[in-house]
């Protein structure tokens, strides 16, 4: 039936239709790219980092490949330990050239392609070829944190804050004009919804001392959040993220919550349905500063951390074992949307759910909540973490399609440690052009190449900035 | 690898092998239809209703169409409002070319093609003539909804009717002997089952009065219940429809429902096992009722309605703000079915489900109650509402194919309130012999082009009238 | 697009690229069979059974066809009563003709083809002749238990066992010299869970006999067992097997274990959380003794039995009235393997799923758990029953290759009653070969034949042997 072997990721891997290659090399290619949403310390960029190995690089901590190894029944002192880094890149490769089918297999070679001009297969057998060479550039200094940014024609980057952070590094990089490069933090306070938890006061107390106030009440808490906010705002931040489990609709007064804040302060036990109450009021106020704000929500949900209270006890968290969390929120959540948009405090939204099978449900739900003049107000973000592979990135492009307006889509984010992620764009946009271009020729779609082109580019890059409210 | 583009949307539309084309055009194609479940008000029919415009047919009252226009930012008064027609368009055109990969975008051009015979992309562009083009043939007459009926070669449609229409429009059709349809009405019982709300006794008045008796317990609600099925059955009723969110298995005496129907029709509060026990034994009696008419059961669920509070006090109900609801009811489908099965009164069933995630569970579920003689007696219904699109018809047919024997399949079914959308009958048959021809062009099955061609047919058309009683 | 027909089900059957035909042909087509996991009766192969008629081969004990013929209206003497033989086989010749897209459609034909040498398509017209070509077939000797394991190259069956059989089957076929193939009991400790029912006692007594003791209590117990364990590892058990409907994690001591023994053991009702708790500390115990033997802990999880009430009183279990449970036990799987995974306790361990939509939380899960020097510790099992179809492979390999290192699956197992279905090997090779080769052949993995074919080789036969811990 088929014929001919495609060659093994070249300039058109993915791009299996002829309108595919078109939208791609024409209309996204070239498309500067916004991350709006990643995990990179701004410290790296501001100091204009240099990496000394490739090891370090990949290896360094990237739990996505510390899983695929130990799958392999490599010894944890070749994953995260101490072992020699020739040693650890050769099992990294023996590990690699078995994982066909996993996004790993096309990220290391885009990365190995794009920033190291290194076309070999990586496999055991050229594992030492492959470690020389990148090391060899890396050492060269042609690839700091600032140099990939700029041939990655980064434009914004997103990066995660906590609101106590003073974004000194962020300061930093503003001043450097010659960057090209936006780099904005975003606002996680997800540790002031731990109420339960024994680190509260503490961390109540350091957010008091970033707003420069004491914190003795709800009401300052909240004080202390917005003033962080403009703190933030002061230095572009366009969004915030929280990493939920749950969406409770437990309304509570503000004397309630002045109780519960109290009892947590003191050390107190307090019950779960004062927990609950607590991080309700606390969400939808947020929720509604973020409205206030122009900023965009950003909500992760559907994960369940630590795994493995043994691999927890030696390596710690995000080292590999997380799950997928199967009690989807979806009846919950559709509850919380529809709370804020009652009193118009809805902001702009983008939901990510680790479960897969939620999909649908929540493309469906997304849509049941629109504003004049905003393009997909509540947006189901791209295939996060465990769905961020090739059948992942489909799956969620078709059910967009399905049951929303695809062209209103905000497209990629790396959600990376790592600077060489940024090819995870390129990833997307070929996947993108694959998917229109596919339509079009299936004679499913009709073949307006300026229309579609126009599509590519603002999926690839303009729906996302004109979203988060930024200027080219 | 692929060469050359298949042309937009015509005669070969999805028909991606020769075998599909051969079972398209020479066994699918020309069949009649039976629309077995549609929301068409027969009133409509009765009239011979003409349409004056384009934006009303297509946008007075679809809201698929409003939902894809609101998340493009679109004012609701361009929307639902009363904002001028040919804007209204517009905005319809704008929105939809953005739509790739949607289920709008294919119906709304077949409807296109085959009702207006106009080829034109839509999109905003060719938005006004396409509107004129549309206004002049609605304008001319051709398309009242009788002539709509006859070049659609549909020969039944089912309404959908509450058991206290007098049917008395279905009676006027049924005297035009020039139709070639027969318009008959399904029965609805869904506000029996309501007995917590408050409208309940005034519903129960209403059916009294329809079923000439007046209604002081449950044993007389279940009599009125009957005489109101005996009245459908003359005009030529063959099924039920049921929305439900659950499949309670609360059994409960006979006096116990009588205790509970007094206490709902006096307004005294029912609690929560009194509720799930009234709706289970007036279910049980329904769906053993209908199994002593023949009747088919159908069986609709797993939506969540009105999830947007500030737009249900603006437009209403059923203007687009529904979603998924994700607990599905498998466990307690399965006891409601296997409990009527027990006493021999588990009518032909047809099962939707709005949860995609359902499809496997379901199918299998449906195959362990079978009966002699009757093909497919428990059917897994075609995909539904947001499942109603390419992808979703092919997942459900596949599903439909591993789990069953997909030659006992009823097909399709509009579920439509609108006269343009037999085309989806269309639909449905191209991308039904777009998986069997693939299946045969595979290799996958033996191409035995009349088995496979009767199988076709009999999807298309006679199994559903065989299955639902009809003669053709 | 396409323009010839791939000839039906011929030597490339489902191998739609040059490099799925190189994969399975020089690789994976000539490769031995372990078959870890079976429901063949040991007696059949210890005395060679003959057959002597096709429709005892296929309808004696298949659920799976009788589903399929009861779906297309057969009455229940055609499908497993006393109906002639050649009647009942032309209905399920019919049935299968429009069984299109089932795996029952792919099994009946390879296992035609494979053992009868027959090529006819199966369908009603071809009935009789097929009828006459098997039996004679069967008739002449040719395919006795014993021949259709050498023919089929089979090196391992597992069978599965109760704890209290002697295991006096496997013992005669150990002394089989020629057979060429080991075939070992599979530890199934089913009955020692189900503390509530009625058969408790009477089971624990018989258990008690087989070790060679009187169990008078918890501890007593686990010690018959541990014998039993040792009685199945002297007969080459390499594995144990357990349906489980959930995993409960309810901590009791050997104390509250000892009296909950013996509340059961004298008939006393106990209370659920006794129930959970009795079967949490059963289950770690098992896993904890399978991980001293170095077993491979099997677990099978996600049925609902005997849906149909009716039927199960006509005709009995396992006649084709189960169906999938939907209530995924993800959260409470995870802590199961955690709380072994804590004290080192954690066997090898396989999980197979009935629900599909588990496949990418189960593939991620499984990662979590890792030990040096063994490749995928936790598997997630081939693509079962339901799911046991060309979608259903497909999806899971996909999942797999995503979530996992798809070069550590230990693939294909038939979990059949019949001896026929060594064929189904062959069809998961086809798909395996379709899966890697289409990669290969749309340039997403680099063509290394000979990487790639090894890795075909181990999935098929080498990494299960292994994994088994068994030689070849």
């Amino acid at each position: 039936m088929e014929t001919k072997r495609i060659p093994f990721m070249d300039k058109d891997f993915l791009l299996d239709t002829e309108e595919a290659k078109t939208l791609f090399h024409k209309y996204a290619e070239d498309m500067p790219i916004i991350d709006y949403h990643c995990h990179i310390d701004p410290r790296e960029i501001a100091e204009d980092k240099s990496y000394e190995s490739i090891t370090e690089l990949w290896l360094g901590g990237d739990h996505y490949k510390w899983r695929a190894m130990r799958q392999c029944g490599i010894a944890e002192e070749f994953v995260t330990g101490r072992a020699d880094e020739r040693e650890k890149f050769r099992g990294w490769c023996r590990t690699l050239s078995q994982a066909v089918g996993s996004p790993l297999y096309h990220w290391s070679h885009l990365e190995l392609q794009r920033y190291f001009d290194c076309t070999l297969p990586i496999n055991e057998k050229n594992a030492d070829e492959i470690f020389d060479i990148c090391n060899k550039k890396l050492q060269s200094g042609q690839l700091s944190a600032k140099k990939i940014i700029k041939m990655s024609k980064v434009k914004v980057a997103g990066t995660t804050d906590d609101p106590c952070d003073d974004l000194h590094w962020h300061e930093v990089i503003a001043e450097d004009r010659e960057l090209g490069c936006k780099v904005i933090p975003t606002f996680r306070p997800d540790k002031v919804l731990l109420v339960e938890g024994a680190e509260f006061p503490d961390y109540i107390s350091r957010l008091g001392s970033a707003a420069g106030m004491e914190i003795k009440s709800f009401a300052d808490m909240k004080q202390a959040l917005s003033a962080r906010m403009e703190h933030f705002a002061a230095h572009g931040c366009r969004s915030s993220d929280q990493s939920t489990v749950m969406f409770p609709c437990e309304r509570m007064s503000e004397g309630e919550c002045d109780g519960v804040f109290k009892k947590a302060m003191t050390g107190c036990e307090i019950t779960e349905r004062e927990r609950l109450g607590f991080i309700t009021e606390t969400m939808l106020f947020l929720a509604a500063e973020y409205k206030r704000h122009g900023w965009v929500m950003q909500l992760h949900f559907g994960v369940a951390r630590n795994t493995n209270t043994r691999m927890f006890a030696a390596v710690g968290r995000d080292t590999g074992f997380d799950r997928i969390h199967s009690s989807a929120p979806v009846e919950s959540l559709a509850a919380f949307l529809d709370e804020l948009d009652k009193t118009d405090s809805l902001p702009k939204t983008v939901l990510y759910s680790l479960d897969p099978n939620m999909n649908t449900a929540l493309d469906v739900l997304a849509k049941c909540f629109n504003e004049e003049g905003v393009c997909g107000k509540v947006q189901h973000g791209a295939a996060w973490w465990f769905n961020d592979n090739l059948g992942g990135m489909r799956a969620h492009l078709q059910s967009l399609g399905e049951q929303g307006v695809l062209g209103n889509f905000i497209g990629m984010l790396t959600d990376s440690r790592c600077m060489l992620s940024y090819t995870r764009h390129e990833y997307f946009r070929r996947i993108l052009c694959s998917f229109i271009g596919g339509l079009a020729a299936r004679g499913e779609i009709y073949w307006d190449e300026e229309l579609l082109g126009d599509m590519v580019k603002n999926i690839s890059f303009c729906n996302a900035m004109a979203f988060f409210g930024l200027e080219a």
